[in-house]
């Protein structure tokens, strides 16, 4: 059964949201990807969203850009929580997707990630965490994903100023 | 029949687009106004797009603050042109207000209009502008209120400097 | 006879505001083209905006960037419904365009869309929206339009994660 | 057991992070409230993000406001799903809060919630979403308290423009 | 001769506005003061812009807030030197304003100063020391103004800290 | 005699601040192009601007980037007109620029044009404009440029749409 | 002798600045209080710098609003490490002061605090951890006044939820 | 001894921060650099911010990007001074690092640098002039590199206009 959701306005949202995909691959959660248009697909949302709950979904990761809708109304029609990730726009480099989507009103919860890739990363990491709680397996696994991170960075190297 | 419709995301809105109803009474045409949530009454919301065009709205003025998809998804419903208002939001005084409804998609516009009292004001005269194309007394009617509000500020006048 | 006017500040313009004339001729509706530059031509500004009506023009579309006062301006000098287009400025990525063409005070009302190009799309649409009210022909179309838009969404494909 | 942490850098951040405890309170979900503060007591908030996991809680709100480095760092010591609420600072009304908390690095996520109140309260009901999942009585009461909100938004009237 | 025009776009912008005209009646430079609307009275600020010159103004000062587009258009009407003054907005506080004035295109220069009532008394003293360029009057009093500020300053005491 | 002082805090200004010298010497005003930093000369930048009275300076202009203080320190040293011109900067493109060159306290005014190529051009003309307020041969200058202005933008030409 | 120097551009900053004071006096520091304006007294300001690290000055703390350039200027004069205070600005909140205090070009750096009261106490105690560095008694009590500052928020108590 | 340790968190942000590096270099300091990140080696940082002061550190350059929370977070471990530099990132410029770093909290202080490179360069200059203060030698060369620095400005040459 797909665990997680990961739904995007358009497929140019694509390069942004695989870093999601790519994470829940990684972590053996099974996942769909779906192009679904909060202003084209309006319908298609409302059906993704209603049926969310029955379909087994426990997170739905959506990324939009500009005035961006997704991830809002999608939460406003399940209470399977939603994580946001705001696509950078490309006169205002997502501050707008950010605001749009981080400051939903009392009652509607989105769960918003940075902009871009490191949001759309950590979108899937969240998932992954909430996952864990009941799932062991997936809780060493997120636990070791921090300990190989922090290795990298021990193992990183600065150049001499010559 | 209802030529406008004035929508917004709760009651507490009202003090900002009242100002929109208040034009629309003074040029006599004839709107209703009703509170239409886009996160807490999602089905509502769609159910008013998708009968407005039916229902003989002309125009559509919703307000809306914060992550405000009231205006946007709306549009995304229906072709009745929709007429946005940010309103004022507690921390970020409408900015967020402005940019979630303005940077629609291409696609799906929507009509946007100032922050707060101004842009519900403007909001209304506009719609009253689009129906004047096809009605020539509220065509009068528009050329007057512009020839007395030139009057308004040519009689202000500035006290001396003492 | 031309129904919609489509102006803008400089020919420099031209590569966003093309996307409302696409849009236009691709309904069918009648539009002109004209540089009219609000700082550089201001009588050429007054007098488009005073023959506006008489001419027969039922919408103007207004792109301007940085201290953007042409929509502005022309909707002081006409009852012509006013569509802004905030066109992206070299350094501010189109803010100030948006802000100088939103914010209008009380009683004159631009109706302003996104920053650049689907912002210019967006006002055609809303344009061809105002004129469908009473043209059932380009209700139709429009209708089809959003129908196509949809299909197209559905019809995108997001690639594996390998 | 309890379920849910919410924590905050100062006693002075109460008044927004209360909007967390009462929906929690609500809604049945055991939980703490604790001050803990990245500056000044980076000890025992690296202690108590250590210690999350084996106490059992299923769920971190933290509160910060200004250089908010709360959420982030005790995201980087646990894999408890961690929810950020920024707290709005004196001179830049939460702007920095937010940006602080939601621009995280990829690889340690903070789910991030809208400035001041609503966020609080949405944080709240995210981490119920979360437990709902597994929990078909939170589920249930859930889809009763949005029933509930539609209602209220439903029954709310508008006043007559006289 | 009245050599400096004040013109703002309403009375309400006259505690600001005022400032200016204080600084001017203190240096002996003889002005008017006028409310000149760009939206509401486009004719008369046309008007005035372009009777400018030959009535001997040496200097505009124009004041105005939101989508303030009186400064530029008044520039664009006249080769008279135009000062404008940002006046703080409702809800934008004066950065829209600022924007709006200081932002114009390559061609049509308005000199901008600080947003509200420092601008306002600065674009005084700007067109003092403009006119004092060929009044050694005026540039004996300006120099004095100047020594008479750095006295105010230097007698300013400090509290002790107890 | 040396009519307008063009100065800038470094040669790599010059991009920017050359549409200021060009417009100059377009208009046959004699100018000095200078560099003058206010952080790594502060004394030669005092020194410039307590001799450019005696020197006969009519108006200073001042390009800077990023804590722009050149404009307002010279200003703080003459009662000689200084026009500022911000300078873009690296990562904020010039809106810190902006802020600090603009917002002025009350009592020594910097006259504060946009951004970056247009704002260094604005500046010129604008000291060309002060100074043809005594200077009718420049007056006429000013009106022909103005003139031909006028005639390019009524020259342009906009594609067709095919 | 005096070690720090804390100085002002107007004696209305001092609410925000005396947040310096107190630290310093709390911790014995030796320092003076000054109003030192960078536009209004630029001679003086000069000369407080020139003579700063021969009147034995290790520190100059410097709070200056809006186009906030006393930091910045005195930093070009001395060598002695300047630490800037951005005030917060009546429209702006202090975002100019901020960006006019911190962008400084390469070469000459100012040290930059909060905006407000906590960024004048944090220059205080910053100045008190450069002094440290060579003094064990000041290196001691601020070992104590971090301490102290935990106790605090460890005794913190946050209301029940009723 | 090492005097002065320059961490960050990402050998990504080396090209900015050897600019520090360069510095101290130049200056005979003595430094050492370090990948230090404090989301993903949050325990290397506390050890590292612990053992600071008993190795000698006398003062810490922290480079970081985004949610930047390394600078505030070793300030919160140790009382040697820190030096933080916002690291442009990839979507807002370095704006959010900025206001990640600079707006700290009263009782915690981090010294903030500009964004970039230029910030980079300048803590380094800061923490040369820090340690001058107990070091004539240090002193000395830090006024020449003053004097260098003017003498490159004063030789810079501008183009003539053709």
């Amino acid at each position: 059964m797909i665990q997680v959701g990961i739904i995007m306005g358009s497929n140019s949202d694509w390069p942004v949201m695989r870093h999601a995909a790519q994470f829940l691959k990684e972590f053996g959660v099974s996942f769909e990807t779906r192009v679904v248009s909060a202003h084209r697909t309006p319908n298609l949302m409302f059906e993704y969203a209603e049926t969310a709950h029955e379909r087994g979904l426990k997170a739905i990761i959506a990324g939009a850009g500009g005035a961006a809708h997704l991830p809002g109304m999608v939460a406003a029609k399940t209470t399977v929580p939603v994580l946001g990730v705001p696509v950078p726009s490309k006169y205002l480099s997502g501050e707008d997707s950010l605001l749009s989507i981080v400051q939903m009103p009392k009652g509607v919860p989105v769960a918003t990630f940075a902009i871009g890739e490191a949001g759309a990363a950590n979108a899937a990491l969240f998932a992954i965490s909430m996952l864990a709680v009941e799932n062991n397996e997936l809780a060493r696994k997120l636990v070791e994903f921090r300990l190989k991170q922090e290795q990298v960075v021990l193992a990183m190297d600065l150049p001499e100023i010559e």
